[in-house]
């Protein structure tokens, strides 16, 4: 890894260092939770809740983005309930509409970097939370991603853009700077396309 | 992978099948979402809704486990807000009192399957859900596990238990027979150490 790249993306991190967490009285809007009870055509009989996001499951589209120049997009922000309050991750958001998650992923990826995904493909999808919610991320890669605006971010969204090599990306992974389900497993689903794709060229 | 193995697990998913899901109005008890204001050394400001499970972040142990005649041990269990609403999973569990993750992983293997694992060892670690819970997960590698007695099952879990080679357990990923986001992860976490593993055999 180079050493400037490795003070670049620890500079992003603190940059967002937290100062102060406040336990709120009111209640949630955006997380919810519906209660429901369950009978089997077995007669098992249960309870079981669900989380909702925004009303919904939240199924999400994650994705690995990699720049005509072959560098990998990574994004950084608060996450303020993790150890050390800031995530590393993959450009993300939420399914709009029942929008195709192909969809989904370039809409993201050009609100979160302003980067225009001109391939993309579906690596995989699973549910980030199958105990208690109905949501199913799906994993994708984006190809030649292409700089094309500037980033657009809801209001309350903050994030700082990390660019590196493959090599760097995975190296990054090993060392435990990406701490995400999501982002980890779309970057191990990828690796046998990336290494197809590296065999082709 | 066998064709009675493949019946077997497909009778097991069809035990679960859903007859009725009715939303109940009273509030959650297990599943509950706490907001809070952050405020950033650098300034900004803004509100984030944190998940609790049982009042804490709801870290779990995922255990892959291998019998002494080197079989997968799989459970399947109703997944009601998922599509088809049965899960086929690894067994996991809930961290208690701050126990290791090697404790919490030998004692939900036992109480779910019966199996005591006599070596056991940590895979990797990752957030389930980064933006909104502080759950970290382990992935952990169980070897050379044996019967030791019935499962304990709580009063609300529904487990059966499934068990196939290596080589259809990972079929049966492929196939996408596991959907879950932490019995994924784990598999493919595992695989190094399992290559590794049956070279060294």
């Amino acid at each position: 890894m180079r050493k400037e790249k490795l003070m670049e993306l620890n500079h992003l991190i603190s940059s967002f260092e937290i100062e102060d967490l406040t336990p709120l009285e009111e209640v949630s809007h955006f997380v919810t939770v519906k209660p429901y009870h369950v009978r089997l055509k077995n007669g098992m009989e249960f309870n079981r809740e669900r989380i909702l996001k925004n009303k919904k499951d939240g199924s999400a589209a994650i994705t690995m983005a990699i720049t005509k120049d072959d560098e990998v997009l990574f994004v950084v922000e608060p996450r303020v309930f993790i150890k050390g309050g800031v995530g590393v991750g993959l450009p993300a958001g939420y399914q709009e509409n029942q929008e195709a998650m192909e969809d989904a992923s370039k809409r993201e990826l050009l609100e979160e970097t302003g980067y225009l995904a001109k391939e993309i493909r579906v690596l995989g999808s699973f549910y980030q939370d199958e105990g208690c919610s109905g949501a199913l991320n799906y994993a994708l890669l984006a190809t030649n991603c292409e700089k094309v605006s500037s980033p657009h971010l809801d209001k309350d969204e903050h994030i700082e853009i990390f660019k590196c090599t493959l090599e760097e990306a995975y190296e990054l992974l090993e060392n435990g700077y990406i701490k995400g389900a999501n982002a980890e497993l779309t970057m191990l689903l990828a690796k046998p396309y990336l290494k197809e794709r590296k065999e082709g060229k």
